[in-house]
């Protein structure tokens, strides 16, 4: 016991903060947000409701700080790779999508409800997440895959990530309906097509 | 008044509840579910919150039944044509459901949000509804269209099916982004397309 209460005591605000925010993203992997309570975080965490409540100011707020730190991390984990052919880096960060939806499939189906759902917070980190995600295809350093910036291929590039996420999510309910290798195939081939359209 | 009085009571019970579904569903092009109140509803058919509720069972079951028409009325609206080339008939059944989301925008993204929200009941017809639409792919009537029914091209339809939506509210926020025909020609070039990829 002394061995780790001493140094639990020694972190800073920020740090302990910082910590139940990591423990509470990890938890959202195996945890739908509705599942994700306090009283189960506190518990995992070995401390008070009232210390939990203390550093997110409520429920509502240990929810959207979880919610951000989820969004952020996914936003970069599928950061295209600087080198590389236009459609292998494409492939490279759709798979870091894959992976990532697969390893925190319950936090993030309950992020997409509850973002569909009408609490305003969450549907804000929602949609300025999958705007991130499809802006990216027209910022300066990874504008390489050659996509003209404009209204019309702004709104495909919406309808293929939401076709990318339904995908996805139904893959990760039952893998067994295709490879992993063909979701990546349909994944990242299915944007030049869509493009290909209107072209 | 009394040119109208006889004619409402003269409505038997049925009849008056199918007049209030429709009148539920007609209001629903213009209001969300949350604005379509039980006193907005029956304030246009001018008859007691009471009636009403008497007809509905209460406010959830009144919803239930107004999104269920509205489901069943989008799936009869969406029916593909019986005669013409499987690609004409994929075209005419998404013309009629892009005409059906632009013409009651409110109603229908409310609905996705609603569906997505955690209202099971609710959910409940729009995954139906979803599936429905997707399943009618495979169908006898309409297998003209080709598409093999194995797991991996259902889970290929239900993606594009979920793009075919994003795009279709995408442009009924905004349609200057692009042309309804390029709309159409994006919803229908997709789907063999992206079927194109695993085949």
């Amino acid at each position: 016991m002394t061995a780790t209460t001493p140094a639990r005591t020694r972190l800073s605000p920020d740090e302990r903060r910082e910590q139940l925010l990591e423990l509470g993203v990890r938890m959202l992997a195996d945890h739908s947000l509705e599942e994700l309570s306090i009283d189960l975080l506190a518990e995992a965490a070995g401390i008070s409701r009232g210390l939990l409540y203390h550093y997110f100011g409520g429920k509502q707020g240990f929810y959207e700080a979880v919610v951000q730190r989820a969004a952020d991390d996914l936003y970069a984990q599928t950061a295209p790779p600087s080198e590389g052919e236009p459609l292998e880096r494409l492939q490279a960060s759709m798979e870091a999508y894959v992976d990532y939806v697969a390893a925190n499939r319950a936090g993030y189906a309950s992020l997409v409800r509850a973002a569909a759902g009408g609490n305003d917070a969450l549907r804000a980190i929602y949609d300025t997440t999958f705007d991130a995600l499809g802006t990216r295809f027209f910022e300066e350093d990874t504008q390489s895959l050659l996509i003209a910036d404009t209204p019309a291929n702004r709104a495909l590039i919406r309808g293929w990530q939401a076709m990318t996420e339904e995908l996805t999510l139904t893959w990760c309910d039952d893998p067994s309906v295709l490879s992993r290798d063909d979701l990546l195939r349909v994944i990242a081939g299915s944007l030049p097509a869509v493009l290909a359209i209107l072209a």
